[in-house]
């Protein structure tokens, strides 16, 4: 089956490894379909709390279709038995899939491979697509195996020259309503958000989710601060120490300007999420403050576009770490 | 003829027009394209220094192919006789032109409507499409004549948090080539060129066209001071100044941050070039002073966006301001 296919299914299990995240934590949030005669059998995505797997759900859902067909698994199938059930290399070895087309290999040194291997050896095809993390929705599990800490996404909602509130502090509103919901639908996404210490203590902002059917999704809150939290919060002395954030695998860091250069500063920021409206504030209060630059030559290569699309008169820009 | 037809020719005429500006100043650079049977028989666009107008070498270009055809002309047809030549109006209508279709209503009371008239008159058949003004090249002519000053430009190179330098000054560079490239294509479509008193004495800035075929097409140098201006400048006193300042139709405002803000204080801008690189500078300098917003409400409802396209790794945001 050509490539283009493999991308197109694979894409399509990413969209179902969204519903899992992030109710999945700390387990990945994976996405599946058994695809049969160009059709889908089956289809599913990790449960909350990380069980059962995506695999196990669209096996379950593809019944005897799965004999013969192929299935696109966002992650490496894991090869590992646990008290939790069953390794889903063998189940889908059992099952008579004929094919297993894998998203990205898993991270994970302990596994990565060893799943495949299995499959293979049980007389199942394989290939590995090798994605970008990000495209599969398997950022924060990367980061988690990889660098031992979250993935870190920084938002500002800044004017057009780069204020995120007038001179006097008021900044509502920057951006619209539009822009808003997106903000509310990404700390939905988010398994924690972070604000400054300052930022706490000026706005106390909610940072909940005002989205219908969302509510219950408000993810923690953290505050960058070296002292107590208040209640409802948690503290963070400072952004190297996410790495202990635990169960924490998608970061949403919504300022202000010294927490997103404390971030910048130890570059712990993998994506950064603009939301730029139509305004011109003049000597405002600028999104980020020093981070420490020694030259603009550093600056350079380090950002790349992933997206920019209106959101109503709003703007929303994209960019990730290049690493 | 549909109207999609109408569009579709006036902006094949405004592409024309581009090639009068600026060098037809002061007169408008216009665009002209005859059609017979829906092909081109005659182009023309308005000549250095204003004359011949642009109507008058589409004529001789279609020579007897004219007669019957339909005259696509981005500004309504002059009615008036001058030293310089006679009126358009006339020539169009000796030559047996059947329809003339205008893209927009010449906004000069003095002769608004008259052009068209005359036409109408001789028995040619006149639509006007009412296009705006930036459409059709026009919009320093409609400044000139309605507002009595040129059209202004401010042009930003930025940082994604508005930075125009680092903290340290350094300016160099901000944005790549393919942005430097499009903002000297800018220049040479200007009529003059103006930075503040603050960034000539620092950068002393050259403001040439660097680019192959252009180089001698750099614009008036003009500087923002109560001084006197240097050798080979201009100096405008103020903002509101400009009104004065003779011949220019385009003003292409390149910063600094004083000079932004001065501009837009006085809401002389009317259109917004943002060049936006993929760095973080933090803690920089911003590229708009202050502007004596009074608060947040009152920055909302002055820009509509236009354009956002990619210029390598950059981005061009383009705003106009809604009036």
């Amino acid at each position: 089956m050509p490539a283009a296919d493999d991308a197109r299914w694979l894409a399509a299990a990413a969209a179902l490894a969204e519903r899992a995240r992030p109710l999945s934590r700390p387990n990945p949030g994976v996405g599946a379909i058994i695809v049969k005669d160009g059709k889908v059998a089956g289809r599913g995505w990790t449960q909350p709390g990380g069980r059962p797997h995506a695999e196990a759900i669209a096996l379950d859902t593809a019944g005897d279709a799965a004999r013969g067909a192929t299935l696109y698994v966002t992650l490496e199938p894991c090869a590992h038995r646990s008290e939790r059930g069953p390794a889903c290399a063998d189940l889908v070895a059992a099952a008579g899939v004929a094919q297993v087309v894998i998203g990205m290999a898993d991270p994970d040194a302990r596994t990565a491979g060893i799943g495949a291997a299995r499959l293979a050896d049980s007389g199942v095809a394989v290939r590995c697509a090798d994605l970008p993390a990000a495209d599969l929705g398997l950022a924060g599990h990367e980061c988690a195996t990889v660098l031992g800490r979250p993935h870190v996404t920084l938002k500002l909602a800044m004017s057009l020259d780069g204020c995120i509130a007038a001179a006097s502090g008021e900044s509502k509103w920057i951006t619209g309503d539009i822009a808003r919901a997106h903000v509310h639908r990404e700390r939905a996404r988010a398994d924690a958000i972070l604000v400054g210490g300052g930022t706490l203590r000026t706005d106390y902002p909610a940072l909940d989710v005002r989205l219908p059917g969302l509510e219950t999704r408000a993810p923690e809150r953290w505050v960058l601060t070296r002292q107590a939290a208040p209640e409802g919060w948690q503290a963070l002395p400072s952004p190297q120490a996410i790495g202990g954030m635990e169960g924490v695998r998608f970061l949403f860091v919504e300022g202000g300007a010294g927490a997103a250069a404390a971030f910048l500063q130890h570059d712990l920021v993998d994506r950064l999420l603009l939301y730029r409206a139509p305004i011109l504030i003049g000597g405002g209060r600028t999104g980020v403050g020093d981070i420490g630059l020694a030259s603009l030559a550093d600056a350079h290569g380090r950002w790349r576009r992933e997206d920019i699309r209106p959101l109503g008169p709003d703007t929303l820009e994209i960019y990730t770490r290049t690493r």
